[in-house]
């Protein structure tokens, strides 16, 4: 059995680690800055072995970087240099350009480096958050070298998750923004509205604001690292609202019937 | 028991009549334009009768008009002649202001008019909507004279809807058209990026485009008959959603946190 090392025990990082402990596809050994979190996820029944000590990467088949992005793109030279020759260095971040590129400076040319991205999540922080279940029918963005990521690919279809190869980080990171990132702005732009229209609202307005209840820590996080490509999604989103609209102030029954109804359609298969 | 007549056996009109028959609350009598629509709310034993002529208001002590917005603008005359007098004539429109104008012009002096909007719905069209618990827990707006309404707000408090007084029905447009109409809007322009990007959408994507899924038909006749404030309200989202989007691009996190915790604490109380 293959030795998982996650670096990191928030709601990504614990829930990958019970769901690969718990389908036995992988011993995992944790890492956390803070001993009574190793401690809980212990207790937890996550993993094998948790504790404070970075050195524990250097026994790992796979090392998984899932702690916050920014706080990861500063561990990456400490972790990279004790990364095992042969093993694969891989993240859970939800933005993905900054992380590759500092992920590529500072490993070994022996060790294979693949950026993940798994498309999931919920409302709750940290491990109050796990869910071995998480990842089951979602995506999981890999980008990296392929042929040498076999144990990994392993790994994500083991959890449930749907890998999608992707070639470019900065692609990765405009499309988050445009089906991720921006219903979470919306989200925020919607909680603007006035208490007393709040009042009146039901389920389309609820379903519309639900990420609003997570975690800003999680959120200001993937925010602030992917500012370019948000910008030109907000811009986008803003454009088609406005041709909504327009048709909508002039009439044009036929013209909206037919967006609707590719709308409808697309949703329809999602 | 107190007779009520339906006109409109949709999914608000149907899930009506099925709360109140099955709460024991009135004596259904549906109006339909089909009498194959009535023979199929008789069988689902919404209702007590069901038929097409439109005779059947006359017999009602509460009118009830569920058909879609448009339809209903065009029915309100002929449907306040046959109103039987002290009986109370509503409606379940989604937009108010002009309907409540065309309910007032037509009625008969010792009818009581009492616009309403129940703020539920589901995804499916029609009959197939049909759901006797579709009001509980939700607000039912209602605007028109209070004091002679208490037998058509006691049958809304019997389906388990909460009553919400306004006092203006373009109050009440403008407010659905930031809680309710421009939900829809944004799941459509969000439903209009690109097929790559969607294929790693998550659960946040899924959640902002439910109500994409909903029949274009009852979506048209909302938004066609409430442009004004829905062009306003689209306006000022588009305006939360550029302040937000400076703040990233100023890497702003003070005044982001802030704005992201303030949404988490009133979407919570929701």
């Amino acid at each position: 059995m293959i030795t998982v090392c996650v670096v990191g025990l928030g709601q990504i990082g614990g829930s990958f680690a019970a769901a690969l402990t718990r389908r036995r596809l992988a011993r995992v050994v944790g890492v956390t800055r803070r001993a009574s979190t190793a401690r809980r996820a212990r207790a937890m029944g996550l993993l094998a072995e948790a504790g404070t000590d970075l050195d524990a990467v250097s026994t790992a088949d796979v090392t998984v970087l899932a702690t916050p992005v920014r706080t990861l793109l500063g561990q990456i030279p400490a972790v990279a240099r004790l990364v095992r020759p042969g093993s694969i260095l891989t993240d859970v971040g939800s933005t993905k350009h900054d992380i590759l590129r500092a992920l590529k400076a500072a490993a070994r040319p022996d060790a294979t480096v693949v950026a993940g991205h798994p498309m999931a999540g919920n409302e709750r922080a940290g491990l109050d958050g796990v869910d071995p279940k998480l990842f089951e029918a979602r995506p999981w963005v890999l980008i990296g070298d392929r042929r040498r990521a076999a144990p990994l690919e392993r790994l994500v279809r083991g959890v449930g998750a749907r890998p999608v190869w992707m070639s470019d980080a900065r692609d990765h990171d405009f499309k988050v923004a445009r089906v991720s990132h921006i219903p979470y702005l919306l989200a925020y732009a919607l909680m603007g509205t006035e208490e007393e229209a709040i009042r009146v609202s039901g389920n389309s307005f609820r379903d519309a604001t639900r990420v609003a209840l997570s975690d800003p820590d999680m959120t200001l996080d993937f925010l602030l690292t992917n500012a370019g490509p948000i910008a030109e999604a907000a811009k986008r989103l803003a454009g088609r609202l406005r041709d909504l609209t327009s048709r909508i102030r002039a009439g044009d029954e036929a013209g909206l019937r037919a967006a609707l109804a590719r709308a409808r359609a697309r949703r329809a298969r999602l």
